[in-house]
Formats: C-alpha cells, sequence, structure tokens
C-alpha cells in the first residue's frame, strides 16, 4: 500500500460525459457557464462535449457554440471526443482544441456490434483507417482504451487473459502503422470492477506493458468508484478520469441506475486528505458542482458539495477555538 | 493486500440508524415489515431500535411494540441500542433480544459536552457505573466503542495518540472492575475518515491490543464508505455495520448532507464479487432496500437496488448465449 502517487492528473469529463446523458434539452449558455467555472477549478483538462451525429446524441448539437464561446484560460487543455472523420476534422477547426487519436479497443463483441455495428475484424480495420487518417491530418495517436473491461452487461465476465490478448494486437497494430502509444485508458463502462479486480487489472497491464500510463476510467453505478479509485491508487495510477458532481453515464449501456462516473470533488476530497496533489481548488469544484446542480434541475449523486469539505470545519472549529 | 478475509460479519443497523433519523413519522407496521425482510436475508444481527428518550428521539417511542411484533428467526440476533439503565432493564424485559453492555469512548471532549452533557471524567464514572450496573444484572460487557475516530466536527481531527490513550484507559478502567473486552467499534461518525486513516488506526489498534477484534461502523457522508471498508478489508478486519439501502446518519451530529452508514447491498455485492462470503443473499437484501425505500418514501443512497446485481445480468447473459 505504500505505492500512493504523490499526485493525480484529473481529466473532467462532466460536460462531455454529464450533458450527453441529461434527458431534458440544457441550454447553451448553461453548458458555457459550467465550462468556465471549471476551469477555474485548476483542473488542467476539460472535454467539453462531442463532436457526434446529433441525430444520435441531440444533447451534443451545440457543440460548435459551446467550443466559440467558452473562455480559453491557459494551462487548462480541453478537448473534444470525436469518433469518425467528419468528428476529427470538426475538431480541427479549433485551434482551441487538443486533438489527438486513440486506439478504441472492445472487449466485448457483443457490445462493439451494438455500439458501433461491427465484427472485432472490421472494427481493426477502422482502428488502421482512423491512424491512417491521424497521419494524414498530423494528430497524434498516442492511447489506447479499453472500455468495459472489468465486465459487460451484454455479455458478462471479461478475461485478463482477453484484456492482454487484445491489447498485444492492439500495439502491434499501432507498432505495424508506426505509431507509438503512451497512454491506457482501462474503462470500467457499465460499473462491474471492484477494487480487488482494479488491482488484478492494472497490475497486470503494468506487468505487461510497462511503458503506458494507465489512466482509469470509473463508474460509480454500484458504489463503489471511490474504493475503485482507492485501488488504483494503490497501484500507483496517476491519472483518472471524473465528473463535477458525479455526472454522468453511458447512453447505450442501458443502466437502471442514475450514478454516473466518479465525482470529481469527491475525488479531490479523498486524494488531498490522503496527502496526494490534486492541482484542484476544492471548495472551487464544490461550488462548480453546485452550478451543474442547478443546471440539470435535479439532484445530483456528488456527496461533498452537500456534506462540506473537512478544511471548511478545521477552519471554523480554529475560529471557535 | 493479502490480508482480506474470506467471510464478513455484518451488523444491519437500517431499523435502528435509519428509522431514527427519518423525519416522518413511519408507522410501527411498516418497521416491523423491514425488519421482518431483514430477518430473511441470511443477515444473523440485527439492531431493530433504540431504548431511548421518546422526548429526544420521538421516532423510537413504538420500539416496544416493534420487539413484541417481530418475527424472531432461529440463528439472528436481534439487539437494541440502550443508553442508560432505564434502557437497559427495558431491553432485559424481551428475551428474544440479545442484550451487552459497552463502553462507550468519546476522543471529542466536545462532542462529548454537547451530546451527552459530561466532562471525560463524568463520562470515565459514568462508565464504571454503567459496569457494575451490568456486572448487578447478569449483563456481559465486551465492548468498547471510538466514537467518532477520525475527526469531529466539533473539535477537528482526531490524532492517533489520542485514541490510543483513550483505550489504553479504557482498558485499565475495564480490567479494574472485572471486565475482559473482545470487540473494539471504530465509528467514523461524522465521515472524516479516508482510507489511508482507517489503515492507520486499525493498523495502530490491531498492533497495540491485539487480542480485540475490530468492527468498523462507517458513515457514507462524504461518498467514501465503501473505499473505507475496502481499506478495513485490506487490514483484515471482519466485522462491519450497515444500513440496507443506506438509511441512516447520526440526528445529532448536524450533517448538512444527507448519506448515512454504508449501504449493506453495496457491501455485500463489493464482498461477495471479491470472494468473501457475507452470508448474506444478495437478491433478498435488494428486495428489502427496495421496501425500505417504499417505507421512507424517498430516494435512498443504495446503489445497487437500482442498478441490479452482477449476478442478475450474468444469468442474462448465459439464458441468451
Amino acid at each position: 500500500m505504500s505505492d500512493l502517487p504523490k499526485s493525480v492528473m484529473i481529466f473532467e469529463e462532466g460536460p462531455r460525459e454529464g450533458f450527453q446523458i441529461e434527458k431534458g434539452r440544457l441550454s447553451t449558455d448553461d453548458k458555457v457557464r459550467l465550462i468556465d467555472a471549471l476551469s477555474e477549478t485548476g483542473v488542467k483538462h476539460i472535454q467539453v462535449g462531442s463532436f457526434v451525429d446529433p441525430r444520435r446524441v441531440p444533447s451534443m448539437a451545440d457543440v460548435d457554440d459551446i467550443v466559440k464561446r467558452m473562455k480559453i484560460v491557459p494551462g487548462v487543455e480541453y478537448s473534444v471526443l470525436w469518433m469518425n472523420e467528419r468528428g476529427l476534422r470538426k475538431a480541427l477547426e479549433y485551434p482551441q482544441l487538443s486533438v489527438d487519436g486513440k486506439l478504441r479497443l472492445y472487449p466485448s463483441a457483443t457490445f462493439l456490434k451494438m455500439n458501433m455495428g461491427r465484427t472485432p475484424e472490421q472494427h481493426a480495420q477502422k482502428n488502421i483507417e482512423m491512424i491512417t487518417l491521424c497521419r494524414n491530418l498530423d494528430v497524434p495517436v498516442t492511447q489506447a482504451a479499453l472500455s468495459s473491461a472489468f465486465g459487460c452487461n451484454f455479455q458478462g465476465d471479461i478475461s485478463l487473459k482477453l484484456l492482454e490478448e487484445l491489447m498485444t494486437d492492439a500495439l502491434r497494430l499501432a507498432e505495424g502503422e508506426g505509431v507509438k502509444l503512451e497512454e491506457l485508458v482501462i474503462a470500467d463502462t457499465m460499473a462491474w470492477a471492484t477494487p480487488e479486480a482494479i488491482r488484478r487489472v492494472v497490475g497486470a497491464m503494468q506487468d505487461k506493458f510497462p511503458h503506458l500510463e494507465i489512466r482509469l476510467h470509473l463508474h460509480d453505478t454500484r458504489g463503489m468508484g471511490l474504493a475503485n479509485a482507492y485501488a488504483g491508487l494503490t497501484m500507483g495510477v496517476q491519472r483518472f478520469d471524473s465528473c463535477v458532481a458525479g455526472l454522468g453515464g453511458c447512453p447505450f449501456a442501458k443502466h437502471k441506475g442514475a450514478s454516473g462516473n466518479i465525482c470529481t470533488e469527491d475525488f479531490v476530497l479523498m486524494c488531498e486528505e490522503m496527502g496526494i496533489a490534486t492541482g484542484v481548488n476544492l471548495d472551487a469544484m464544490m461550488a462548480a458542482s453546485a452550478l451543474a446542480e442547478e443546471i440539470v434541475g435535479h439532484p445530483v449523486p456528488g456527496h461533498t458539495a452537500k456534506a462540506g469539505s473537512l478544511n471548511e470545519i478545521r477552519a471554523r472549529v480554529t475560529a471557535a477555538a
């Protein structure tokens, strides 16, 4: 347990994951307000939306406007999710966006078929085409992302062997195309992970692919989000996706529960209280969380913005003494 | 991390912790229905209410009726919280209740004053009186309980040194009275604990007082409930308090947030998925959680009863294949 990192890098995905799943239409003004608030929290990476087909994801139809209107704070990296050539070309229209390519890997062939309409072979071909496209457009491909790495609602448990084979194939494919991957995102898309599964999978990936930085994308759908994040920290993981207020969830995963990604301010509190620097101002993130709750118009899963930070209590106790 | 226990003992406190904090009056019928449902889940310990002053805790005024009417399932231990001679004598009227005494220890002198109206010296005297009373009534005193062991909203952080001193004094006091303690409950009453704090405090207590079984009482107010429980598991802790549906919280702790104790069914899911036997039937506990939500009449914090179990999905996937 001595492997806790000294600091972590937080990738804020609230605007993208969060707004994507909200049923009610949110105004572009509100979305920009939240992104601008997040820009002032100290978080260094914000994903602000998706360049995806607005017929499939209507809540992302205004992403051009968002990108044009959001305030760019120096030192903060803004990104937009894209899935195809059209999305990539859109992203490249905006110099304020950080754009890179990723190899998307689907351990669940069933989900790949349902979500993307492809066989594994067709998908590998698509990944090659994506690399070629990125090369032609001077976009670096640095990341592999394992979706539903711990289990899938349509395929069941995912074995470590399958993950390792998929990654070995992906690295071979990347190498064949002259691409050197740097980061491996392990996503618990459908909330199947337990802390021990996190330790097992992260440990195996670190052993087998030591040159890749691990990044965890965790969902709190079964209440284990922070437990899984803590398990990742004990393995030395330093990169975590999270969503302000705990917004989010994947609209295609057919979750019955409402909970989305791990909550940024809860994760920040846990890290900072354990002496792990996040670079995030917790009070500012709690304020952004309150704004997010106001904007979505329903209770959000995050805890800390309601319960208050411990530093706030410490200050009150000290003042009273 | 190899110290995960093979099994855990769950102390279900939903009826007591949960119903105590609910604003609306719940009917005795409903409370008995929930207790009877819990009795069928496989959980072996259920705290069904408190024999406390109904002027302070009006929601517990019907506890006599509850004890008389609840169904007693063989193998399940039923208990009622009591705080003074009157409460203890009430509990002893019911042979269906398991009754024992505990040394309550308050690291926060401020909370002790606010909650009990006593100085530490007065409280130590009360503990001696309680032991004498138990001796006279043939009630075993086996447990010490550290309240707010990780921090207090009125006193701030609690040092490990203070906890150790308090426990050393308590053990000396107990020994002086001829009492042999067997269990130490460490309670994070106001949700100040982090996983690392759990490991530090549990580790120190195990080192210093190796003959005491540790039991953790955790709150999820800042979202770290299961992360803290996992940290306890990694230290070999085998006893955990929890509440069905995540009901609960202490009405005197003045929490702004709504979250109470760790949620029984979420904890059961986490343990069972990691190969730790709980003896609890998860489906039955999820059904009890749905009943609890219906009874309290508002959304409850638990996740799994909404998201569904993984075994349910596995069965569906297998059937579809």
